[in-house]
C-alpha cells in the first residue's frame, strides 16, 4: 500500500473534478486486480496529503465508491474493498451525468427573444445594423468620462467611495441630475427624490414590483414594448391592452377598464411611444392624470429618450404637473450617451423612492460609485450638455436623411410618419412580407428587425422600428440600397 | 388682454412646477378683480407662446382652474372665468398637497436596516469603524483598474462595446474567470455556465427568483445572512431554519424538514459560514449533496470569501463535487477587491445559468462591459492573483494581531474562535450589553455593530462579526483600546 498514490494518476490540468479522477483511479485499479477484495483503504486524510489533494476530494471519491458498491465504509474502522463488487459496469460518471434537474425546476417559460436584444444580430462588426433605435456610441464622449473616472481614481479622498455607498445612487450625481429634471423638464425634484438604477430597465422592474402584487391588474399599450409585457407576465399580473391613436393611449378605454378592474398600474412612454413614437396630447395626459387619482392607480411615465426632441420644445412630462404623487419617472443616460453605460434613474415622492431603494438592496447593492462620480462630474462640467446640443444636431440631420431615402427610394412600398424625436422611424411595411424582407437583407449583410418583436399576443403589425441614430449619411445610403435590392 | 402675460410672473428658477405658479397667479388676479367674471382667457396655444412655456404647461393650468371652480371651459369656445367664483378659498395647491398614494400602497413593509449596511454608520471619514468583514480599499488596485480601463477605452474596437452586449456578461471575463474557478477550485466550468451579476447580491436574488416560487418551503441557518431572509420573506417563502455547530449546519435537520415539507432550495455559506465563520465538515457537505438528490431541491452554495483562507489549503466548494447539477454556486469580486467593485458571478449547469440570464434581463439589461474587460485585463495580466497574495497576507498578519489584542485586552468579556478564513471575528459579549457597548463607543468615535444585525426572529446572540481586514494593526489598537475604556 505504500505506493497506493502511485497508481492513481490525477491529472491537474484536465477538466474532469479531481474527485472523479480519483474514484474512476480506484475502481479501475479494482477491476483490474490490484486492490482486491477487503483491502483496507488509506484514510482519507492521510490519503490527501500523500495525493497533494483536498481532504474533501478524497471523501467525495470515497462517498461515491461507496454509493456504487466498490468499497464499503465501516464507522469507527476505515475504508475497505467491497467483498461482493457490482456486477453490473458502475454507472458511469461524469458530465454527462448530470441531471439538469435545478434548471427543470423552473416555474416559469423564458423568452428567449429577450436575450441580449437577440431580434436584431450585432454579431460582426463588418454588418450594417438598423437598430431598434439606439445612439451612436461613435459620437459618446467616452474619452472624457474614462479620463475624469481616472483622475478621481488618484484623489486621496476616492478610497472612501470603495467602500460601501448609498443604495440610492451616489448623492453628487444624484443632486445634479435633479437639477438637470428642474432645468430641462420642469419637474420639482430634490436628490432624496431620484434612486439611480442600472438603465431604466430596473427601474421599470423594481417600481413594478413595488407596486403590484401578483393577480393585480395593470394597463399597457398596444402595440408596446415587448419587454415589459414579458416582465409583467413574469409577476403574474393580469395585463390589458389598449390601442394608440395620433394622441396617444386611447384614455377613454384607459377608464372602460378602470371602471371594470381595480387597476394598480399603469405603463407608458407619453413622449415618444414605444414602438410607434406617437406624441401624447397635452389633454390626454391631465386625463390620465385625473383617472389615476379617480382610481388609485399609478402611472409609470417611461421617458426614456426625452433629451432627443427635434420640432419645437419637447413637451414636458406628467411628472412635472403631478399634484397627487400618482407618477413614478423613470429615465436613463443608457440613450443620451451609449447602451454600454448602465445608468438610469427613478423618480417620485420621497416614501415611494424610498421604499424602491429597499427593494433595490435586495437585487443589487448600489451602483457603480466611480462611474457615477464620473458622469457627475461631466454634468457638471457641461459636458453632457455639449454632447446633446451635437448629437440632436446629427440625429436630426439622419433622421431627415432616412426619410427621405425611404420616401425617395422605397415611396409606397412603406408608411410611416416622421417622428418628432427618437431614434427610430416605426414603418409599416405595406404589401412586403417583413419576414422575409430581413432574411433576405441579412443574407446580403444587413440586419433588420424581422417585426416580430413589435408583435403583440393577438395582432402582427408587419412593421419595424428602424434607428436612424446610428447610421451615418453613407451608411444609410447603403442600408436603404440593400433593402430596395431585396424588394 | 394684450398685457395678460405681464401681470403673470413666471419665476423659472423656482422649486414650484410652472403649471402651478401660472395657476395661482391666475387666481390672484381673478381675485384682485383684474380678471372679471365672464371675461374669455387666451386659447392654450397662443398663452404658451406669449409666455414662452410650453404648451402642456398652460393646459395643465386651465384644468387646474377649472377643476377648483375658478374658470369654466366650453368645448370649441374657449375658457372664461366664471360666471360663480368659487366662495371658499381655493384648496391650497403645491407640494404639501401632495398625496403619497403610491407608496401608501406598497404592499410589503420595508426593513429599512437593510439600506446601505446602515447598521454600522460610515458617514465619518475620521471615524474608526470595526465593519462586518470588508476588504480594506486602500489595497485595491484601483490605479491599475482605471488604467486598464482608459487604455481599453482609446482602443479602436473599443467603440463596438458601447452598444449593447451580453447579458451573461462579457465573454472575456467569462472566459478567465472560468479558467481560474478550474484551477482554483476545481469547478468544471466553461464560460456559458457563469453569469456574471452585480456582487453576489444580484446572483442569490436570481438563483432565489428562477428557483422558487411564493409558497415554497427553503431552509437557511440561524442565525444567518439577514439579507437573505429579508429576501426570501420579501419572495413569500415559507422559512425553515437549522441551527450550525463547529461543522457547519445541522444536517440532520435539514433532513428533517425535507421529510416533512416539500423544500426547493436551501441556502448555505460552507466555506466560512455567515455569521459564523465555521467551516462545513467534508462529510455534511457530501451528506447535503446526497440530500440535495434524494429531496430534489437546489443547494446556493454562497462562497463569498474563498479567495481568503489563512490556514491550509481551503475546502474546495460543494460546486466542484458536484455531480447532478444540484448546486448554484455565487461567488464576487467585491470581497477580493473592493466593496464598490459590484461584479460577482453565479455558475451552475447550462441551462439553468440560460434560465437566469433570461431573468436577469429583466431586471439589469447587461453588466458595466468597460469594468467586465477591465477587471478581465487585471486577471490575464496577473494583477488580481498578486494583488490576492498580497493582502492574504496583509490580512492574516491583521488576523492574528486583532485577536490577539482581543485575548489580551478584553480577555473573558468576550468568545470567539479563531478564524481559518474570512476578514471577521465572530464574537461574543459575554456579560457586557453589545447595544449599550455600541452605543458608548460610537461616543467615542468608533462605530460597531450593535448585533442586532445578527439576531434572528426569536432569538438574539449579543454578538458581532467584528471585521479586522479593514484596520491596520495600529487602528485595530486604538479600536480595541476604545472598546476596552468602555466596558
Amino acid at each position: 500500500m505504500t505506493s497506493f498514490q502511485d497508481i492513481l494518476n490525477i491529472d491537474r490540468s484536465a477538466n474532469v473534478p479531481i474527485y472523479l479522477q480519483l474514484t474512476n483511479a480506484v475502481i479501475r485499479q479494482i477491476r483490474s486486480g490490484r486492490l482486491r477484495r477487503g483491502l483496507k483503504l488509506p484514510g482519507s486524510r492521510s490519503l490527501a496529503e500523500r495525493l497533494s489533494v483536498n481532504r474533501m476530494t478524497v471523501v467525495a471519491a470515497y462517498d461515491e465508491l461507496q454509493a456504487q458498491g466498490w468499497i464499503e465504509q465501516k464507522p469507527r474502522k476505515g475504508s475497505f474493498v467491497s467483498d461482493e463488487l457490482p456486477e453490473l459496469m458502475p454507472k458511469s460518471i461524469g458530465e454527462s451525468d448530470l441531471v439538469q434537474k435545478v434548471s427543470d425546476s423552473i416555474p416559469f417559460e423564458v423568452d428567449k427573444n429577450l436575450i441580449g436584444v437577440s431580434h436584431i444580430k450585432f454579431a460582426s462588426g463588418r454588418r450594417l445594423v438598423i437598430d431598434d433605435g439606439f445612439p451612436d456610441p461613435r459620437l459618446a464622449p467616452v474619452d472624457e468620462l474614462t479620463r475624469s473616472m481616472r483622475g478621481l481614481s488618484k484623489t486621496p479622498a476616492y478610497k472612501k467611495y470603495l467602500l460601501y455607498g448609498d443604495t440610492k445612487g451616489n448623492g453628487q450625481l444624484r443632486e445634479v441630475l435633479a437639477n438637470y429634471l428642474n432645468d430641462t423638464r420642469g419637474m420639482p425634484v430634490r436628490p432624496d427624490n431620484l434612486l439611480l438604477t442600472r438603465g431604466a430597465t430596473m427601474g421599470i422592474y423594481i417600481a413594478a414590483r413595488v407596486i403590484t402584487k401578483p393577480g393585480d391588474h395593470v394597463i399597457m399599450s398596444k402595440p408596446g414594448f415587448r419587454f415589459v409585457r414579458e416582465l409583467f407576465q413574469q409577476l403574474q399580473l393580469n395585463i390589458h391592452e389598449v390601442s394608440v391613436d395620433k394622441y396617444g393611449l386611447d384614455i377613454e378605454d384607459v377608464e372602460r377598464i378602470c371602471k371594470r378592474e381595480n387597476t394598480a398600474l399603469i405603463y407608458t412612454v407619453p413622449h415618444h411611444h414605444f414602438p410607434t413614437t406617437v406624441t401624447m396630447s397635452p389633454e390626454r395626459r391631465i386625463r390620465l392624470l385625473e383617472l389615476a387619482q379617480d382610481y388609485n392607480f399609478a402611472i409609470v411615465e417611461d421617458d426614456y429618450d426625452y433629451d432627443f426632441h427635434y420640432a419645437s420644445t419637447p413637451m414636458l412630462p406628467m411628472a412635472s404637473i403631478d399634484r397627487y404623487g400618482s407618477v413614478v419617472y423613470i429615465g436613463t443616460l443608457t440613450k443620451t450617451l451609449a447602451p454600454a453605460v448602465r445608468v438610469g434613474f427613478l423618480s417620485g415622492v420621497e416614501k415611494f423612492v424610498d421604499a424602491a431603494t429597499s427593494y433595490r438592496r435586495l437585487l443589487d447593492f448600489q451602483g457603480d460609485t466611480l462611474l457615477e462620480l464620473g458622469l457627475a462630474q461631466l454634468y457638471r462640467d457641461g459636458v453632457v450638455e455639449k454632447h446633446i446640443k451635437k448629437s440632436l444636431k446629427i440625429y436630426k440631420q439622419r433622421r431627415d436623411h432616412f426619410c427621405e431615402l425611404l420616401k425617395n427610394e422605397l415611396g409606397d412600398k412603406l408608411s410611416f410618419t416622421i417622428p418628432n424625436g427618437g431614434m427610430s422611424v416605426w414603418t409599416k411595411f405595406n404589401d412586403i412580407n417583413l419576414k422575409k424582407l430581413s432574411e433576405k437583407a441579412g443574407k446580403k449583410g444587413l440586419a433588420i428587425s424581422d417585426g416580430s418583436y413589435y408583435d403583440s399576443v393577438d395582432q402582427q403589425y408587419n412593421a419595424a422600428r428602424m434607428g436612424f441614430a446610428s447610421l451615418d449619411l453613407a451608411e444609410q445610403e447603403q442600408a436603404v440600397k440593400i433593402l430596395k435590392s431585396c424588394i
